[in-house]
């Protein structure tokens, strides 16, 4: 006979969006279990985003979630695309008033376990495996799974379910399977990422804009660099020795005075650049957070950004629900969060066809190359675009 | 034996761009014969563009070729978005301090060839046959053509040949037969262009964004008004029976307190929306102007706008030559038209994405509703469209 946990709000991954999530709930009092496929160690390991928008840090902020981020990340206000080798400063704090938080995905992750679980007791379960929902339509859903040691099924009884599972869980195909749609989009190229052993050759990040292809430099630490180049979206690894990519790094990157320092690679994959979007977000009692109603490709960092924004929106609707018996936030979650997760799929189409453009079609390379004019020419232009970049004023 | 022309330009097509051009170099006293194969009637009588953008119409005023326009021309200032069951007024006239002017294509050639010829005694020739060009690689090159009454070659010997005859003239295959390229797109739609006897339902332009396809209303006199409803590229003419036209514009365009007045239909036609960009504009001491070098999908009304930027700046390059002894405006004439000529592509691309994107696949709808969800929430997005609405500092 399973064991039996009564609860308020089942939320089912611990990422970015669940983990925001969980933390809000406990502070306002609210009943949570946190259900994580992974190990801890495994997901305060794993790498993904590091620009987090100035609005993202002010809420996590108010939270009491971002002490050691505000004491430990780098600011970012300006990037610089350098075309038809010339170097172009685009400096997106001066022209909004905000910018970016340069921090590790895994260090938010840390932080965020760190208060939930270590300094809150909240109710966190790693490893747990077949998790599977059931009854969202009723007053009174549940969700089971495996306990990883003990073998048997568990169930949690509960109000709500959040799920944060990203684009592999649970909760994204329970809401396709009853009727949620699913839109997908590919935008055709691949990304080689790549971490170089090799010192930052410039202060801020670079992108590239190249016949030849796309490129990115993207500072980590004093010893590391982070690089981009667009590659055929099933290109071979083995292909890109790093002589090649070496060598095409300084094609499409390096200029006269603005040099690349060479160094081994210490990491290579190839990206896939597509995404979707799951409308609506929520169905019965679930509700979906973060990657298992968005993806976005990593174009224009915008997915922990948004996985964050998911989150705090849900965390208010539910203690709208608890705390004042309102239930019209919950009701309108989805169509307030999908207004900005299009706004941000939007950005991303838009500097997808600015960055990749140029090694396109004749057309096409035209377009992308005004675009990329307008920017640089306009302030009107380049303020709208900031704005886009940063987040600023993008929930509408 | 043929008869001998000796001229500095020979201007071949008597469109916006070859009569702008015409008489500025008549006014400067620089030697010039227009050519055109059709008669003067007939141009006079083809309906073609209408919005002529404020820079425009200065750089017409300046050459004393705005009286009657001035005097007669609608000013347009604002139009509206009709999305989602809304109105949304989009003033962009208040947002750059700049308007359009509205008077027919038609008007302002019967303005050009009354200044050119009938006050200026300037040397026009129409309906000339199967003109050919000739040594443009040459100090002197040379044009020929069939006059329509002998039936016997004419030659020109000239300077520079200016080529303004369209998108069908000797002039664009002359520049890509000889190493220019041509890039080319289009929309995958189609636009039914349409003429009601009805008085017009709206004192401004109305677009209509709609998932059944775009739909669009524009006055054009107290009893006549131009529609145009989004169709499939090839479809069939016939299909369009008044009574469906009218089902479709009531449904994309109709609203409560912004109902549509039915009326006959005297014009139905479909046009494709494609575009298409020669580069360079120039090869030896070949020039073009307007569509021979350039096509643009009537989307955002860009055309004849084009062709004027290029005929203004052709006639000041050639001014340049004769007057200064100065070639510089004469080789950056390419390089200079195309930076206007890709801003308007771009901005083309833009509005068409806006506008037929909510009738296509699932994530192309969310991207463009996002898009004009932007533009109807920040001033920011809605200046920098407006900026390039109304041709703006688009010369950069």
């Amino acid at each position: 006979m399973p064991s039996l946990t009564n609860t308020q709000v089942a939320v089912i991954g611990a990422g970015p969006a669940g983990l925001a999530l969980a933390n809000v709930l406990r502070q306002r009092g609210i009943g949570c279990v946190l259900l994580e496929a992974k190990t801890r160690e495994f997901i305060e390991g794993r790498p993904r985003a590091g620009f987090i928008e100035e609005w993202a840090v002010r809420a996590l902020e108010g939270h009491g979630l971002a002490e050691r981020l505000l004491r430990e990340a780098q600011r970012h206000t300006a990037f610089e695309f350098r075309f038809e080798g010339a170097r172009h400063l685009i400096g997106y704090g001066e022209l909004t008033g905000n910018h970016h938080y340069v921090y590790p995905q895994t260090e938010l992750v840390k932080d965020m376990l760190l208060a939930y679980v270590d300094k809150g007791g909240g109710d966190v379960r790693f490893g747990v495996r077949d998790v599977r929902l059931h009854g969202l339509e009723s007053a009174r859903p549940s969700v089971t799974y495996t306990d990883p040691v003990t073998g048997e099924r568990q169930l949690i009884d509960c109000d709500f379910v959040a799920g944060c599972d990203g684009a592999r869980g649970v909760s994204r195909a329970y809401v396709t399977e009853n009727g949620g749609t699913f839109a997908g989009h590919d935008y055709g190229v691949g990304w080689l990422a790549l971490l170089a052993q090799a010192p930052p050759s410039a202060e801020t990040v670079v992108f590239g804009i190249h016949e030849r292809g796309f490129a990115a430099h993207m500072a980590r630490s004093a010893k590391v660099t982070r690089y981009y180049l667009q590659c055929t979206p099933g290109d071979d690894i083995e292909g890109w020795t790093d002589t090649r990519v070496w060598w095409e790094l300084q094609a499409r990157l390096a200029l006269p005075g603005g040099e690349l320092t060479e160094g081994p690679l210490i990491e290579k994959r190839i990206l896939g650049m597509h995404n979707y979007v799951v409308a609506p977000m929520s169905y019965g009692r679930l509700h979906l957070a973060g990657e298992s109603a968005h993806l976005i490709a990593p174009i224009g960092a915008k997915g922990m950004n948004l996985a964050l924004y998911d989150a705090f929106l849900l965390a208010d609707a539910y203690a709208s629900h608890y705390v004042h018996g309102d239930a019209s936030a919950l009701s309108g979650y989805s169509e307030t969060c999908l207004r900005r997760v299009w706004q941000y799929q939007e950005f991303s189409q838009w500097m997808s066809d600015v960055l990749h453009g140029p090694s396109a079609e004749p057309f096409l390379a035209g377009l992308a190359k005004a675009r990329l004019r307008r920017l640089l020419t306009s302030r009107t232009a380049r303020t709208a675009f900031a704005e886009l970049y940063i987040g600023k004023d993008t929930g509408f």
